[in-house]
């Protein structure tokens, strides 16, 4: 398998052909950006972390029956997954109410969310990622009601793996988002999942282990990034000394 | 029965108590706002027409088996209504893509929607009136998973009711927002349907038969809320000469 054309540069992730057709190979670049784009950055070092923590969290996944698009590590940041249609939409699993959620309806923030909440917005960075619901998913011809309850399903399946994981490693999963996509008519979860899409909170501290230290300049984003994947990478236990 | 005192002043409507604790009675008021509250002014007449057709609509609703709070009229513009537990949900049913539908998506503005498509905000000027979906209803309280559907149910079956009315009377019910309320344990419709909660278009011309044209200054207000008025009010075969 061989990296052929660049398909698509996104805001964080370039895609790029291979000699084979079913096959892409996704570089995590150091490129950060918040508030639809309006900060952005390069911060050495972050696209390594993400691949990464996503990798892990895809193996990790995989292991427990999730279908991913995750194939294989080629070198640093770098890494092999499926082709998929991919399905425009952010499916976003909140268990503490935190960010948009808490600025735009009475929410405070903390509030712990239960049954997890799932809210879906529209991948369009020409609309700006405006909310829908499922009607509008299916006027839209998004996804289809069947592909949607699946789709959600898996949502919830992977947030409550991701939960008991992270909380082992003394980590809250407060919210996060992911990306699905269609291969041989079955969804698969593709794109990542890593510290820009996750919400992450020290369980002792509530410090932010996540995107949300650039977002708001709450100190130094590549030391916390080291330090998560540091942690989610490691046992519950600790590194040996 | 008789009127005790003011209960709430909307942008709109003024509600007060009667000395019967289950009846209010119900103002319209000349008021119209738009844009969130920053456009506003005072059409004289506008009161007694939303009036009128909503109390028109709400008699039409009774008697195709639709629950309303609709009571008795008591003079021009003042009706007397159940006092229900109001749901703070704006039900928005929507046959033809236009307004802030084709801002937010890529639809086209003039689309059919077809089966209709409901979208549903939370009624909350501090908030804004922010869109919902289903799962934020329930994990904010509003409505739990019976009434959602009932409501939903009950949104559908209106918008069948009066689609066809206004059919026959050469007007496209573009888009309508209804207001429910609970009632001895029972989905009620409250609030109004009129020119101010209709999206209308003449069948023939497409011209705006609502509050479009105050908001987009389209054409004289007062005219058109007087000329919609006598068309639904009449027989479709029109006025006997
Ligand atoms: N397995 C996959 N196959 C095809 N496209 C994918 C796959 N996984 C992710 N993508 C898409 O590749 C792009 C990843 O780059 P990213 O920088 O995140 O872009 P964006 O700015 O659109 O979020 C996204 O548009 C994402 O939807
Ligand atoms: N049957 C009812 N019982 C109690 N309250 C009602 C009923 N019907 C409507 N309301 C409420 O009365 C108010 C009507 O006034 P309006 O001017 O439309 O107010 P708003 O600015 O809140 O939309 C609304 O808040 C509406 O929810
Ligand atoms: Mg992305
Ligand atoms: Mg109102």
């Amino acid at each position: 398998m061989k990296q052929v054309d660049l398909l698509y540069t996104g805001k964080a992730k370039s895609v790029y052909r291979t000699d084979d057709p079913e096959v892409y190979i996704m570089k995590f670049r150091d490129d950060i950006t918040a508030f639809d784009g309006e900060k952005k950055d390069t911060l050495e070092g972050k696209g390594r972390y993400n691949a990464e923590v996503s990798t892990f969290i895809f193996r990790y996944l995989e292991e427990h029956g999730i279908r991913t698009h995750y194939l294989a590590s080629i070198e640093s940041g770098v890494i092999a997954v499926r082709n998929l249609t991919m399905i425009p939409l952010e499916v976003i699993v909140r268990n503490v109410a935190a960010g948009s959620i808490v600025r735009n309806y009475p929410f405070r923030e903390g509030e712990p969310l239960d049954p997890p909440l799932i809210v879906i917005d529209y991948k369009s960075d020409a609309h700006h990622d405006p909310m829908l619901n499922d009607e509008l998913i299916y006027a839209l011809g998004l996804a289809t009601p069947e592909e949607l309850d699946q789709i959600k399903a898996m949502a919830l399946a992977i947030n409550e793996l991701l939960s008991d994981y992270l909380d082992l490693r003394g980590i809250t999963l407060v919210d996060f988002k992911m990306e699905f996509g269609r291969y041989n008519g079955e969804i698969v979860v593709g794109d990542e999942i890593s510290m820009d899409s996750m919400r992450l909170w020290d369980k002792e501290t509530g410090t932010s282990l996540d995107k949300d230290v650039y977002r708001f300049g709450k100190g130094d984003v590549m030391e916390t990034y080291a330090g998560v994947a540091k942690r989610i990478l490691s046992p519950p236990w600790g590194e040996p000394a």
